[in-house]
């Protein structure tokens, strides 16, 4: 079934927000099987929304909108619906009691203008909304059917989710056709490597499409079903991905939205293994990774982040000498890095990160983008050198990546 | 001047990509006094791509289109546009070798199928751009405008600010009128209590208008001048500006994409000051934010991420009485962090974090979001305790901000 979208909002126009409920919209109908043929988005004024609604809704017959439900006079989509259908506004005493018991559980009374939000269409479904205090609507007639979301991200998610799409999927019964994608993700691994991995299998995929995708933190391998029935869209899938995986081996890391920090700890755990991190460039960013992990604590002992050379010696114990020989980018100071953090946090592991992220400081032995890694379990360390492209932001993420990647690999292995 | 925007892209509409330049496209071009009145996202297929067009030219009279300037299949912008204004496509012997070059440049031989990448419609003004082998396109007659530009958004933004803002501009002679905004960007502050602070001069500042928009980092309270000609919204804007600084006072500490790392940093580099920081709950997230901005390394010196207690007591000395009798999330253990980090790192000022930032971890007296800071400069400490709203995510960058925003507003003091 074909699907059109309008966004309201003059900030969307405006571009001071960026339009995300366009894309997840996208995401999660063509999963459910309807395809968006046209999106339009137009300002917080009456004109445009009718004429915008009314030509989808003619063109295509089904028109799902969000935005310009709050309470105030810029919000006035609800109105513009209800006119174009020719129904009245009427109260909704139920919704009117629900939108003041959400006041009352705030210890707030509640403004005269959030009345108005209990005012709905005749006729038309209201999609009940916990997360806010504007609900969905569904108004439908021979010409077709207009829903009508809010604009607040959270509560657009969640009444897509819990209402439209359900409905959506009853809607097409057998005939319903999907787009469902699975992600493997990689890193540590360039695409050329990876495409010479993939390429012997790639015959199999057809009709399934296969889009490499390239990042800061590697590459996504994404697969796509295109139109097939449900059921047979996660198969071809399930089988592709497994293919996939036995092609890449070591590389992947997961799926989907795997996050490599908490992927790494879960090893770490499963050896009950502890970890400490010690950082130059990267400033505090793997740290940061590993704590955004909800339950890092059980594994991670601590960091440094040893950004003078004078910290590396006083607190990490890398000698002197070291850092006057060899430079503080170079595999001798990794190295001792990796050591210093196993001795200050009595450590099972650690990771060490030292480099040059630019823009200044890149000599030509070591340019700028120069990193060296280390990742330590017990009495073994793994070091390696990689220059890393783009910008500070970019060498700098990269560099963390990498530097979880190749605790990640060492531990695989033993 | 009115404007309609049409993207291009199944990718789009999929929401396998965010249309981040239709929100670039929408700032710049109101910046210019040209106010898009509807955006249209469409895929890569000739019919939906020529009644967009067709429809807005008409309705609007001046259509920007990005995506579809590609050398393959896919791409088919040019080829519509060119038939809706019945011209023939011609080759472009300049284009052409200008496209060679490019290859030549890159030692590549160039694919055969980039040769359609010189054809271009009859009459057409080719827009130069240096940044990949697509030109813009400026199409025009009786009926209107349509500005064909690449998708890729860095050779989109270079085409829109080299070659179509100054047409714009141009277009519109004397009767130019923009759409200006500057924001003002405050931390550690209410919502409510900015408005008590501002509420006095709000007459004073229509009619331009004033947003507060809050954010994890803080309100950032943005003034717009809509509608005026360039130098009178300047003039106005200035003046606002400077009214609201004054109201703001402290709680301001940059305008526009200001960022508190970087103020911080030049308030500590002006001092002659050397930074340290102890982080717990941020885990390592003060560290990344300072050592994000280029030409860190003069001012700070390092970090101690200390996740476990174990290493609160070891490596940054706090006493092991303080963490029995109080708990890591107490004045008494952020203070004795500070301490320890300016000893450690032998530093001027120190910036301490420790709190529970969820999802477990809360007491009923010390809940979920409960953080102390610290910041101390050569002998004195201030601590702040704040109970931070949000998920894990979220109070964790709240409590960097706030940390840096502590140091920062203790430097100003002294």
């Amino acid at each position: 079934m074909n699907v059109e979208v309008l966004t309201i909002g003059t900030e969307l126009l405006l571009g001071y927000t960026v339009d995300t409920n366009a894309a997840e919209l996208g995401r999660a109908l063509a999963a459910a099987g309807a395809e968006i043929v046209r999106r339009t988005t137009v300002a917080d004024r009456p004109e445009p929304i009718r004429a915008s609604v009314a030509e989808a809704l003619n063109r295509t017959g089904f028109v799902i909108t969000t935005g310009g439900l709050g309470p105030t006079r810029d919000d006035m989509t609800k109105t513009v619906v209800a006119e174009l259908f020719g129904r009245r506004l009427v109260l909704d005493e139920r919704l009117l009691a629900s939108i003041q018991a959400r006041f009352d559980r705030m210890g707030r009374p509640m403004p005269a203008v959030n009345r108005t939000q209990a005012e709905v269409p005749e006729g038309a479904v209201i999609l009940s909304n916990p997360r806010g205090t504007a609900p969905g609507l569904w108004v439908e007639d021979a010409r077709g059917v207009v829903v009508l979301l809010p604009g607040v991200p959270r509560e657009m998610r969640g009444l897509l989710v819990d209402e439209v799409l359900p409905r959506i999927v009853t809607r097409q019964g057998s005939a319903r056709r999907v787009v469902r994608s699975r992600t493997l993700r990689t890193t540590g691994v360039s695409e050329s490597a990876l495409a010479e991995r993939v390429g012997p299998i790639e015959p199999e995929i057809a009709p399934l499409t296969l889009a490499y995708l390239p990042s800061v933190d590697g590459v996504d391998l994404r697969v796509t079903a295109w139109g097939l029935e449900p059921t047979d869209a996660e198969a071809r899938l399930g089988v592709v991905v497994e293919r996939l995986k036995a092609a890449v081996g070591e590389h992947t890391y997961g799926e989907d939205d795997a996050d490599l920090a908490a992927v790494l700890l879960e090893a770490l755990r499963r050896q009950r293994h502890r970890l400490g991190v010690a950082e130059s460039c990267t400033g505090g960013m793997i740290g940061e990774r590993i704590t955004n992990v909800p339950g890092a604590s059980d594994t991670f002992i601590g960091g440094v982040v040893a950004y003078a050379d004078v910290i590396k010696t006083a607190a990490l114990k890398v000698p002197l000498e070291t850092l006057e020989a060899y430079g503080a980018v170079s595999e001798e100071t990794v190295r001792a890095m990796a050591e210093g953090a196993q001795r200050l946090f009595s450590a099972d592991c650690t990771i060490a990160v030292t480099g040059i992220a630019g823009p200044g400081g890149g000599t030509p032995e070591k340019p700028v983008g120069t990193v060296w890694l280390a990742a330590r379990v017990h009495t073994s360390t793994r070091a390696l050198r990689r220059v890393l492209p783009g910008d500070r932001d970019d060498v700098r993420r990269r560099a963390a990546q990498a530097g979880l990647d190749l605790l990640r690999r060492l531990l695989a292995e033993t």
